[in-house]
């Protein structure tokens, strides 16, 4: 089988060692719906559309490997489903192919990137490199980017962390889609939060938007032609809507838990944004403007701890910890208590089931269009005899 | 007036210039529920009741001045209200009064700190006093404590780190008390997260719990004779309750934002419990439990950012995050949206119009009881001739 990251391979090899003690039913979708294409044949199409804009070669196989990721982890809306949008902002120049990050000044640490305007994931991956780096000598390493871009499941990052037996917590600030409460308009982004750290037989894994749901979901409900609950999001004139389509347009994100997602959100953007000196709030451009061609300026921070500082027996603590949780008495004993990043955990084994990525019509469908745009051969769907 | 911390100080002076341009009305309470105590009183009584325990004479001022704060800051369940509960702790040995915390491992950046069982009060000045010394070396300090107890307003901790013009974030766990979604138990606590930082003119001050609300809250409803939300807690059946005493007895408090509230208090465990070598989760032994005399060995995490290493006009850009957010649209114009923080310091002007703390005949009710029972003083309430 494939394996996207070490820690993947590892958890999964772990996972399914304690799956019956764990009691994961596997995910099963309506298969009438789904088509499975092969994770190389993905990667290829993300490749070639890539070359079409003249990406350098050093970077197709960073690019397609964290889209894949989301997808192998079950988080459609924001893998494969996103190339349009990096596509778009690499061909209009909001984010500059070329460029790398560079540190503008450190300590033994913590740090402060600039990002160069270089794709988030470029930017990511370098800032939690550093991270951990820093880490490694001072058991926590903090790392502050602006200047970045649009980078995905922060979670990605995390694994980076992880990867090296830390601890990774990640945040970003976005553009402002989050109706803050008593507000009319949206005035600050549904900011995403990432941590997660492993154990010797599970793991841990939270990756949080502040709103109710993100816009990523919204577009994969659209994607699949489906309602969302009337608590997500709202239409343009303030009323909470059940139809992607109009939630798309100038999103209205709900906050989660009302002002506390809200506070939630402002926490995350005053850390990526105003301390870093990046954009914040309603200074950072629309989403999806296509108006607009400035870039983001968006900002990240990076945090790495190293757990074996601190306590010697992590691992094992981590696995009681994740124990505590999954044995508090469920209401049905058909639906345990799930813990943050078991869901994923459990789409991965049902690719690795079935051997492939399992994509929705619709998303098929958006995928042709965007092959036809770029003239490179469609995605080939997966055939038994592979 | 009276002051509390030097950045109480400075926030009341700037805040009070610019209190035209922020429109911040006077909260006015029902004026024949409460009664004007003087700060100076509330302090000698908390010393009269701290003495008669015997506690040493050198942390009589501490303790006083973080219940004292609480209050201050309109955060009554966290404040006095919780005298009772920190008499009964070193009454019974829970907590060690004569303790003082101690570092176990440190680097440049770090450190690792054994609360020795201290007051939560002791251990969190340590511990931020600590991370605020790191930050100064390393741009970000971070403490993690183990063998700690409850530690009131985690604001508290924050606001000493904005005295020294860093920025702040404190997250500490506790006795399990929220349901995890699916479940029928209450198997984690609701952990709370406090993050600060101020600006030139406005600062941010984010002090919340995972829950819906905390337990302080429905105790303070409960002093107050008032119903809760259903939204709160449930009883002991599972059922949601509008009474605060069914919510207290065995609290199951409801998270915020259903699992993304439930998530949050799981990483704040983390880190503190699991990362800290403290009890997490159903360890943790039950709040306020009379038939235990276990310490709880609470965990908690210390984080101090230096804003001036990042960007050298911090203060002027987190006054225009301040600004975005606020003049973003409200649905209605005497309804502005308000800043995480902003509660607490319309409190804080309040106090300081009145000249003293405003106290509900409940609290007051509950303070005499505690004066006889300790023979000390009763609080003696405010006469117009002081």
């Amino acid at each position: 089988m494939f394996w996207l990251r070490r820690s993947a391979q590892w958890l999964g090899q772990r996972q399914q060692r304690s799956m019956g003690a764990f009691r994961m039913p596997m995910m099963d979708p309506k298969l009438e719906d789904y088509s499975l294409v092969d994770v190389e044949e993905v990667r290829r199409f993300i490749r070639d559309c890539l070359k079409r804009i003249s990406v350098p070669e050093s970077k197709l196989r960073c690019i397609s490997e964290f889209l894949v990721a989301a997808d192998y982890r079950g988080i459609y809306g924001s893998g494969l489903n996103q190339l349009d949008l990096y596509l778009n902002d690499l061909r209009h120049r909001r984010a500059d192919m070329d460029a790398e990050p560079e540190i503008i000044r450190e300590t033994i640490a913590s740090a402060h990137v600039n990002g160069n305007n270089a794709l988030g994931v470029i930017v990511g991956n370098f800032c939690m490199d550093l991270a951990v780096k820093k880490a490694n000598n001072s058991g926590v390493g903090f790392v502050v980017a602006n200047q970045s871009n649009h980078f995905g499941i922060a979670s990605w990052y995390v694994l980076q962390a992880l990867d090296h037996g830390y601890a990774g917590l990640v945040m970003s600030n976005g553009a402002p889609m989050m109706v803050p409460p008593r507000s009319k308009v949206s005035s600050i982004g549904a900011n995403c939060l990432a941590f997660g750290a492993r154990g010797r037989d599970s793991y841990f894994m939270l990756d949080m938007a502040a709103s109710m749901k993100d816009i990523g979901s919204i577009e994969w409900a659209l994607t699949k032609d489906e309602y969302i609950p009337h608590s997500w999001a709202a239409d343009e004139s303030g009323y909470s809507t059940s139809f992607p389509m109009l939630a798309m347009r100038n999103p209205r994100l709900a906050s989660a838990g009302a002002h506390k997602g809200y506070c939630l959100a402002a926490m995350i953007d005053l850390l990526c944004g105003v301390l870093s000196g990046a954009n914040f709030s309603t200074q950072i451009p629309p989403w999806k403007s296509n108006v607009q061609s400035k870039s983001p300026n968006l900002g990240q921070i990076f945090f790495a701890i190293d757990p074996d500082f601190f306590v010697p027996d992590f691992l094992e603590r981590l696995d009681d910890f994740n124990e505590c949780i999954k044995n508090s008495c469920p209401v049905k004993a058909e639906n345990p208590i799930q813990l943050p990043g078991e869901l994923e955990m459990r789409h991965m084994h049902l690719v690795e089931k079935l051997g492939g990525l399992p994509y929705h019509k619709g998303l098929l469908k958006k995928y042709r269009s965007i092959a036809s745009r770029y003239s490179v051969r469609p995605i080939q769907l997966f055939s038994k005899d592979d």
